[in-house]
């Protein structure tokens, strides 16, 4: 039984540039904190410097928008180039006013703008937007096998992103990309300590570890887009490894399309 | 900037009983394992314990269903006299399936069974349901105080809870109740770090550490119903104190209802 873990921030990682080896940068800045990643860590990235790696940073002035995304643009005050990328990104629009924009990104995700956004980043000659990662599971796992190889150590890795609720205000924490760890940890089936039968127990670690993370990473200014959490087991009960992408809940499961 | 912090279950916390002092479970639980509650600290409760203590524990047997409580538990093929309980619990019904109930609870959480939940008390003669505190931030509150008078050190509370999302599987941590720390973190009309103006920063802390908390708590067998969470600000910007109560999205701007 875990009774204690420890999370914090590895500070100067520089900014990220694409096609950059993400685990070199880390490992560069840790090394130079003073710090080391050690076997049974869980290394958790924001989403931003991943998709900045992967070149997934899009100039609006080579987008054209469809008429489609030209009314919907009107619809809710936004820039027609950037309801293109969204729709682009999404399988479904779930919500619209002005302002606001929910859909169900490609990838399962359902939030505002298809997870695309324009802050920290680099607005060169014109207005840019920043795309999730093609295959963040993917990533996820290129970044812990890369650790594995050169170090010699096995760690979990977790893609963040911060996620909206429709009935909670405030952003936390979500898992996007995960490897190496045990996302969903499943007691349905248990018992409870008295011995009845747990019928809905089951507990998503990756996304607690994300919002757990995001605390020392902070979201504004604090250039601080890695985080560590130290002393939690990563694979619980029977499940071993995992992706993110299970957490998409089913379609047919849907009650709130 | 915090660059790191500590999370830790507290063990040997006894069974709790209505009219049970948590504050002093707590510390003496702490004291046998040579724990020691410090300034600072947000200290973290399962809803569960804080229930108990309160007294929230229903007989089934003492609840006389009213005929919309039948015809909505045929409906959904649960217990009758939950259903009354649930729906004097709640405001509000969103949806209904056989098995599934969604509730807006009149604390204003949305969630399956209006937070009421069946799982880890002991059933006396028959079937016992286990009620959300009556006011979870008052419950924090009194915890806070009474820590206070009695040690001389400021701590947060937060009263923790469980919660499904509408498009994720697997439970996270959210905080029904809070006292003595930031709950919502409001950066929106502040920038980022290359001056664009952020326009939906507004971090949910409080949902965050219980999340945090909740990975070391355990939810079906492992008796730790606390944590301790050390080492992060309890306070961040100019919001000062705040409540949980907070944290529930206005009706008016529910898009899902």
């Amino acid at each position: 039984m875990s009774t204690g873990y420890h999370v914090f921030g590895v500070q100067g990682v520089p900014l990220v540039q694409p096609g950059d080896d993400l685990a070199a940068l880390i490992t560069e800045a840790m090394s130079r904190n003073g710090q080391t990643l050690e076997n049974g860590d869980c290394l958790c990235l924001a989403q931003k410097i991943v998709s900045k790696a992967e070149g997934r940073q899009v100039p609006l002035a080579a987008v054209t928008p469809s008429p489609e995304a030209i009314a919907l643009a009107n619809e809710t005050d936004k820039d027609p180039r950037l309801v293109e990328l969204i729709l682009s990104e999404s399988t479904e629009m779930l919500r619209k006013k002005p302002g606001v924009l929910i859909m169900r990104h490609r990838l399962g995700l359902v939030g505002a703008h298809a997870g695309i956004d324009q802050s920290n980043i680099v607005h060169g000659e014109g207005e840019e937007a920043l795309l999730l990662p093609k295959d963040p599971d993917a990533s996820a796992a290129t970044i812990r096998n890369t650790l594995r190889d050169r170090l010699g150590i096995d760690v979990g890795v977790i893609i963040t992103d911060s996620a909206n609720r429709p009935w909670r205000l405030g952003t936390i924490g979500i898992a996007i990309g995960a490897a190496g760890l045990t996302v969903l940890d499943d007691h349905r089936g248990g018992v409870d300590m008295f011995g009845r039968e747990l019928k809905v127990t089951l507990i998503n670690r990756a996304d607690a570890i994300a919002s757990a993370a995001i605390l020392v990473m902070g979201e504004t200014t604090e250039r601080l887009p890695v985080a560590v959490v130290r002393g939690l087991p990563l694979t619980v009960g029977e499940a071993g490894d995992q992706t993110a992408a299970l957490i998409i809940r089913p379609l047919e499961e849907d009650l709130f399309r």
